[in-house]
């Protein structure tokens, strides 16, 4: 398909055209020739939870709102319990500040810090793995030809990704429809901006499936999880701890989606293999390039 | 060259064969078969520094003592003045303890956190950047022929990432030799380990390149400037903010490095142009595919 008819199947697309996203540098290329190449921004971003300074993000800028309730979210500093009052962003000072109805009890995770693999500074790991205990995700199937139709037309949509690369995707999906397409220069951000997108919307998780451009860390399947979607896909490569947990908690976690080709490492049960892999076609030469290397 | 021989070349070479650092797991492919892949491990180390927690990074588990000292090292927590009286890993509780002849002035440090894209949890940013303040990177130059003859060998050498992807690498260099290749699953981990490394061996930074497999993102410009190492080289993209620091502290900054391709978007100066590119052999298509959608 084209990537115009793709775009509008979107609630929300990449932002490719959206100038405040990249900038245009002047540089030398390998002949020494004049060069100039688009790259893309990284803007600082403080997210404050009432009156109290939470962590300072590196983003691309886009969706401020989301990224904020996302990332407290995920790191199980606002729960559906919370009532959130406000979202107050102000680009001068590069903050958003997040309002709860009432205070929540964020302090002391505050006090435990992990850098995980998975680039979420300031993730309370520990609380992070306790939100795991007991936690079951729905047994949805999903179904192979719609994985292959959603690697297909998320490789094959305009993006910053393929306009300026050095940048990460995160699709949220339903059946072979891609729904929000975020991207920013950490990809532990563009899950978070779903996850706010998912908790302003109150968007059930239970029949989605969950595609990344990076890797399927421990730190990417426990948000996965959390946010309680059964279903994770990747182009990329997989860590012993990220498929031990997705084992654990019964998520399909399936990598290295390459044209017909994926490994499951876990939640084989829920898949459906409704298409011979040997019909579906290779992966795009572009999208594989412009891939390459990036992180 | 033959692999082996590049090995050779090195002080401290990637360890594919470590059967520590991979794990094989047990799923299916895409045409349902039982399929076994390898992949790396993924394990939470906590660094101390004295009696204080400082952070918890994932890591794949190798040079601890490394890891923990160049952590400290780029966050401005440890100085050329701290004398080191021990360090020490315990294997068990996964926690590394950097012991000093005085306590350091790291806690108020530790009062903010900044999340960056480069993925440093706890990185303290704002201090990271007080660090640039009249900071002048060494003349030294480079020639493009070191530069090229440094990512063919680089690129050819046996390492985790050949074996099991998913992983980042990044290497110390000096003219067209690569001394120092670690990886990890953050590349902030394996800077880290090279930052650990030239601290207690005290190798002087003025003549060395640091080449990465990662993104060149405003931490990683950072810390290779605070390192005091006037050439980064990736063959991954940039970010503007990561451009621009360079541009400031006048560090040579080399990205997209293809092949006979690279994009020079700062210290042009520094670059001595001394081969032609259509002379250089292209990238070998392994090591090409292999990264495709690492992050």
């Amino acid at each position: 398909m084209a990537p115009t008819s793709q775009t509008t199947d979107y609630l929300i697309a990449p932002q490719p055209s959206n100038k405040g996203l990249t900038r245009v540098v002047q540089g030398t290329d390998h002949t020494g020739a004049a060069a100039e190449t688009s790259v893309v921004e990284e803007r600082p971003l403080t997210i404050f939870l009432n009156s109290r300074e939470i962590v300072t993000a590196m983003t691309i800028g886009d969706y401020p709102e989301y990224l904020a309730l996302g990332f407290l979210r995920n790191q199980g500093m606002l729960s559906d319990a919370d009532v959130v009052t406000g979202i107050d962003f102000d680009e001068e000072l590069e903050t958003v500040v997040v309002r709860t109805a009432k205070e929540t009890d964020h302090e002391d995770k505050l006090k435990k810090k992990t850098r995980t693999s998975g680039c979420a500074v300031g993730t309370v790991f520990g609380d992070m793995m306790e939100g795991l205990e007991g936690l079951t995700l729905p047994p949805t199937q999903a179904r192979t030809s719609d994985l292959y139709a959603l690697a297909h037309k998320i490789n094959r949509t305009p993006s910053l990704y393929l306009e300026a690369g050095a940048i990460h995707g995160s699709v949220l999906c339903q059946g072979d429809r891609p729904l929000v397409y975020m991207e920013d220069v950490g990809r532990h951000n563009a899950v978070d901006k779903i996850a706010g997108w998912m908790f302003d919307t109150k968007t059930e998780a239970a029949d989605k499936v969950l595609y990344t451009t990076g890797r399927l860390t421990s730190e990417m399947v426990i948000k996965t999880a959390l946010m309680g979607i059964p279903v994770l896909a990747s182009r990329s490569g997989f860590t012993a701890w990220g498929v031990e947990i997705a084992q654990k908690v019964g998520l399909t976690l399936i990598g290295r989606m390459r044209g017909q080709r994926f490994i499951c490492l876990s939640g084989e049960d829920r898949l459906i293999r409704d298409v011979d892999p040997a019909t579906v076609p290779d992966d795009a030469k572009k999208s594989r390039r412009k891939s390459a290397g990036d992180d």
